[in-house]
């Protein structure tokens, strides 16, 4: 029966929010002094969006510095391989968690939980 | 069991493509006369994205019209008011079709299909 | 002569940081509560600029509140109705000040000064 | 004295529009195949903003076929190291012509010619 079910629907809020945050932040200014400004905002500006309760930024300090160094100016342009992210969602009592992390060198966004009380 | 499902990751990649494909155009300047070639670029911009395989955008040109000449200026900047879309994901035999459309005034983004093969 | 000035350089600077500072994040969900948190990530980002040297940017939180009232949802979408904002250039030895601001209730960028050694 | 001129002011607008280009368009989605439509959704975008007269894009579909192998997927994001622009203000009378391409390796926007009657 093709009609989504609930925890089909929460995993559905999930991707939304991240897909929301990549391609709004992707692209903005950033160097090691301003990373914190922008992940705060960012968690911020997504938990804001319906059924987000909680939303963790990190920016890698460490790889910005590193970028900033083989580029030509003092900040780069934020990507996916600067950042570690995970977000929860809380649909219609189902709990759904996922992530974006670095495999391979690249940014991968996962489903990591669902949460519903008929499991 | 939390470990999400394969058709509950196939709704995670419909949300994330939707708020990529929002969050990346809003706010673009568009007129009737450039809504189509945005739609355009927007439909094949979103399906580079993994397990991706159509996506359809609508600009709605009298809705548009209607906000440039109550406005200032001679366009307008996208939103999600102007637009119907709806789209498929594929991801290991499960297809999900998510769309957006306008509901009391303000575009909703809806999971409408999960289809599987044990269904 | 069609050469461009050093003046005429600094005021090109203060125009691709003032679209670069809307266009990257109009759209961004925003609400009273995380409205501060975006205006410090908006000045940090756009001052890692070059020739940057002051952004200061102001979300009117009490038109936010009335856009929330009016839509239907908690949060609304970052746009120039809702944003004041100042920022400085500083190009071999010249200064240009720019500001965007509501004119007749449309956000307008304009450039406010610019000061230089032979003036 | 630092009211700004004509000229200045029309160097002004070809910034904002060139910062509006690249903020709005950066962390597109794009593969060789999608290129062409993203340019000219680019173009007739931009296009619509006051006092713009000519917008040319280009992307460089060999830098991204080559960015593409060297990742691990079918597409990558735009950024300025696969765009060449050319676009042009009529302000007032006077014409600035601004531009970006590559130097060193990166994207680089500058002011090409500011031509007006009293030259």
């Amino acid at each position: 029966m093709p009609t989504p079910t609930t925890p089909q629907e929460a995993c559905f809020e999930a991707g939304i929010k991240f897909g929301s945050l990549y391609h709004q932040f992707a692209g903005t200014p950033v160097s090691p002094s301003s990373a914190r400004s922008l992940a705060t905002a960012m968690e911020e500006a997504i938990e804001n969006q319906p059924h987000c309760t909680d939303v963790s930024v990190a920016v890698d300090e460490v790889a910005l510095a590193e970028a900033i160094e083989d580029g030509g100016a003092d900040y780069t342009e934020l990507t996916g391989r600067f950042l570690e992210v995970e977000l929860a969602i809380e649909y219609e009592g189902v709990r759904a968690v996922a992530g974006m992390e670095l495999v391979d060198g690249y940014p991968l966004m996962t489903l990591r939980r669902v949460e519903h009380p008929d499991d």
